[in-house]
């Protein structure tokens, strides 16, 4: 779920940005008061996300537009599915095509992304993450469709979630400082997790009770010594470059999350278009 | 150029959402007045854009920041060229660093493909343009990576460009009433762009006096026929997944334009990385 | 028409600036559910402009008020005429009373002075243009009351035209040298236009290509001459105070527009009264 | 004075109204770092308003543009003096040129129209009042104005004054439960106003102890009773077409202040360019 | 009455700073259509109030859910009492539920501390005042409170009353010369009040004709000598630590008003619970 | 810390609020550039908190404001001592005084009680926490006079900290399904704290791997009894109208935290005084 006011804020400044004064071409041949029908068609294979932010973009510019989904957000879609149909004002919907198909193709390509990732680890007891390399402004819908792919999310935010890296250890004196700080700082509703990048700094961590490791950049054959030094003492995520790596030998590992920057970092949009009867 | 207010208006926006109530981490566990030095490297060979951008968005943070730019926009870097250095409170440095990185990195990626398609085309009379498929909320900042990378834009808005296309065409009853009921309406100071399936409709739409004709979807021989048919009496862009075409080949058929939506609609960002001293 | 969220802007703004707090008369006044019916009355003759404008500021204010509307905007009225009715909470209609009369007085006089405007070059192929000197903030609204007044519309803003002025040519160096900068830099879907003050700049303006070319405080005699020498190859718009000229002869030099600040510079509103029954 | 965070909020909604995605023609011509001298020249006589407000225009755009005023506002100027220079990137000062203007030109308008009302009446100890048929979205700007030109300002909002019309009478029951429902409502700091149109109400009103009673549409014969009924039991305002009357009777009739809605609701803008040396 | 578009951007405010991305708790644990019922309990005696504000964060939210009140605004409730009922979606409710609580327990609170000062001085001709000590940010709803305890409000902003305080009798040079400054230049709607200490600074403003006098922090003695001294020549009003003293003495003295800041400085909640059924 | 652009925003809205169009007394008595010198003073004994707050007040009404402290946030003040001087343009000191000391009584208040608070279980190894039950619109403010009185803080927000209660388990269908609902949904960075009232539950909650109990209302003894079953397999929290019991003998339970919504819910502002020289 999406929180409603916000994605009606998001709405709201997409639209305005793409208006600017009025869509004029529309505003000077198309008659105020004339219908029409259209089909969203998918043009390519792929896990369908965004239903509701489509519906959502037509509601916020006139109540009066229909849009009746043939499928879900999560559920797969082949070549020429029509994903759902579309009636009401020409105006309106005209006005809204553009915004509701870059949002929709965009988060469709997150979430089957997101899929195929899943797909990669299927067997191990290993969750793909997100990260918060997301494209500004759009954070709370990209996450969403990780979510929607099969996949899930890491911290929304700078302040629901504590990730100690390399400078805050250097500015705080050491890991077990740095921790020791954060845990005396922040709420005791969140964990604290850690970067490091030798075995040595997981056992500072370990030491200093961190509830999370990140284990950054490390090769399969490290990663597999930290699991084991780490023991289930501590949730563990391994990152860093992961899209380039056979994921499958990283989930082998044991770690317990693998987040990866290119899940909303890169972008392969699936084709969608809207045809008018 | 972009204009200050609405950089400064997207950068708000983008930093309200990454850091919510604060960053927590950073706030506990690096000391107020802590200063930091780091280099923004390149980690792959691409087209540089955005570093008056990443300034605007540590200036916003703190404008006692400073960021010291090898390179300027445009320019090309090499895997391991530093592209700027940093100095300032580590505080401000750290909570700016994602939101800087995130922008820099998208927004290289599209100069850079950019750059990539208008060298396709090069000795040829044709421009390469973007299109209204940008990420909402990030519009100017994405046309501007067009212009860096050497493209062109096509309108940012639905008012600053008139672009008749096939609905409008039925709604106003034929592409010569569109063509009247638009050029009644808009300002003079705009041009009236049609979009065209065939040739039939090219010659509806010279003889109703547009000032641009857009070939949708033709093969490199039906638009070798249109651009003969309207011989320089109107401005002419080819557009349809031209992404997927051989751009070479479409520049031959003697088109003004070429207008791509992947340039800003998929995305390969940049690998840059901020490295602390 | 008007881009409706705009519109609620405006009227969201200008009721803030009005009520502040809140209008205590009102509220200590009058009943919570009192109803009242009232009509709209013209004091004087002119054109009829913002009846949908007035329906927004109520409907803003409290969906249930009822406005009906005797007259459409583009209409004549006479005085005495009763435009519209309206009945609803008499909280309600009390509380955007002097919204509503704000707007519409002021918008009938724009559509007033227009169609004098345009009455004085009927029979002449020509067009009554506005300016950007409208009201900071109702820019939209007043370009609106143009057209109703049976005028057309320069560039709503910055973006959507080009008007290339004495400075901008110093700053490029010369005539050509703006045009091409322009021609480079804009949207292709935007026409250059060009202010001159003379025959020598029209020359050097049309050898630039310019698509439109301004004839900036010319005598009729001068601006004969020019569009002689243009000879349609541009668009000829004649400028400058042009509310103290004859527009009959300046119409009769065979200009294609002549544009008018004081359409929204100056202001005779249209007297319009609220009675209650 | 006018609040500076309000001003500020005017300029900014003003300039993105007439910018959009920005002065492209500026942006395409004028060299960045180009700098320019301009004068602000006064193409009438009038008195000048807004010069402060001018500079704030040009203040957020860029602090580095220089404005020198050499005269204050509530001065008169004469056709052709030099009401200020200007210095600075030529880019800002093009771009704030238009808003400058129009502000400048209106508030100018308003100060010289209230002046002249308000020289009218000199000898008579009454004052000139604004009402609220302002521009929406302008208001504290234009009052500013009208106490420039020697006039005073009745209420800003409905929540800084109470004045009891026809209709809240109606919905009370009668000016006496009116004013004592008010007293009962609003800050004691508030005076109670009540509009009367007969010496029969004049006289209920005064009963129910109004501090101000407004007469509405009287005949200066009626008015001239009515301030001797009233025998300084109150404040006394003229109301009503005032601009069409002669202020000068009207004053000798003994009211101590006359409301006049055309200060504000109809505009001579006075003149004003801005040339570049 | 609130203002109905003050009190939603309230809401929206206060909303959006308990969610930020969303309740992630509710979210998760709580299916999408499950409906639940509640009660609104007072957990302790005291005067009702904002319960049309409770009813419009659930409306905000949610248009669906509804909210029965037992009690009215102004109504007594004892321990025990069920206020209101509540029925709608789980998710709506329990996101508005503590938005609403923290609501409603602050200005029963200061409703109910109101009543008892309005209680204390029952038979005396005095209106128990608020001031300007309210929490920033929630004023019209504090304010409403105070009215809904049977106190009255004294000026909402520092631009709808006048208070010459010390520091303004410094700078303006004295007394007299500030009073004559001020009805120079506000409003004639609005009265003038001054802050006095001492008997001869009461005869000052008296002199100079200040329509209130504010006596600050006298003794109950000094209070009656300058209640005799201003003989109904101006109001009075009575300040300083009130919540201290003997209200009934305070009353005694003579004064009109007495304000005291305490009603909204300080706050005892009234304990309301909401009960799932 | 308090994340500077949120502080900023606060400010903006509640100096709106306090001034709409503007302070007219001080407009109109105040010379425009009359400075002022003056002493913030503690009328009590507490602890001082919103030096800084205070501070950004007047910085973001005129940056030329000087304010010098003499105390720290969290120092202890004793009635009569200077908290600090503040010297600037009077109409700016004067413009920010009431906004500066609203916030800084109200913080100071909660900084104190949450001292006392603090003091009462010195010598456990317990934590002080606040809820969510904070003044809409100020909750960052509140919470940073909690963590300077030497308190912790809860969650900020609904979606930084998962608190399933007794709703959400009914949803859910019981503790295990909601906590493993919970898990599956949030981020990894949360922890799972769920409210229980039983021993029962407590087990439950256990078995269900909460990484937080909190015993809501439960006696002394029962929480003892949950303490020894949870043997630090969780952390634990004490809830439920914690102010009214003796805070000793609750950390005596062996609890880990008590969590207290009477710091934030209530409040006895400290009395600080600006005195002008």
């Amino acid at each position: 779920m999406i929180d409603r006011k916000l994605l009606t804020s998001i709405i709201k400044r997409a639209l305005a940005e793409d208006l600017n004064t009025g869509d004029i071409t529309t505003m000077s041949t198309v008659p105020k008061d004339k219908r029409i029908n259209g089909k969203f068609i998918a043009k390519a294979e792929g896990i369908l996300c965004g239903m509701d932010i489509a519906g959502a973009v037509f509601a916020y510019i006139d109540s009066d537009v229909k849009l009746e989904c043939n499928f879900e957000d999560g559920n797969k879609v082949a070549k020429g599915d029509i994903i759902a149909t579309i009636e009401g004002r020409a105006i309106s919907v005209l006005t809204g095509e553009r915004l509701a198909l870059n949002l929709m193709q965009r988060l469709c390509g997150i979430a089957t992304k997101t899929s195929e990732a899943v797909k990669k680890v299927a067997g191990f007891n290993v969750k793909i993450l997100d990260t918060r390399k997301t494209t500004p402004g759009l954070r709370i819908l990209e996450k969403y469709a990780v979510r929607t792919g099969g996949g899930y999310n890491h911290r929304f935010t700078l302040s629901d979630g504590v990730l100690i890296k390399d400078n805050h250890i250097k500015a705080a004196g050491g890991i077990k400082e740095a921790i020791s700080a954060a845990r005396e700082y922040v709420p005791h509703t969140l964990k604290i997790e850690v970067e490091v990048e030798t075995l040595g700094q997981v056992k500072q961590a370990l030491d200093a009770g961190a509830d999370i490791i990140m284990l950054d950049n490390m090769s399969n054959e490290l990663m597999t010594q930290a699991v084991a030094l780490i023991d289930k003492k501590a949730l563990i995520e391994a990152s860093g470059n992961m899209d380039e790596k056979d994921l499958c030998k990283v989930a082998a590992t044991g770690v317990d999350f693998i987040s990866i920057g290119a899940l909303t970092n890169s972008l392969n949009p699936l084709d969608i278009s809207l045809k008018f009867v």
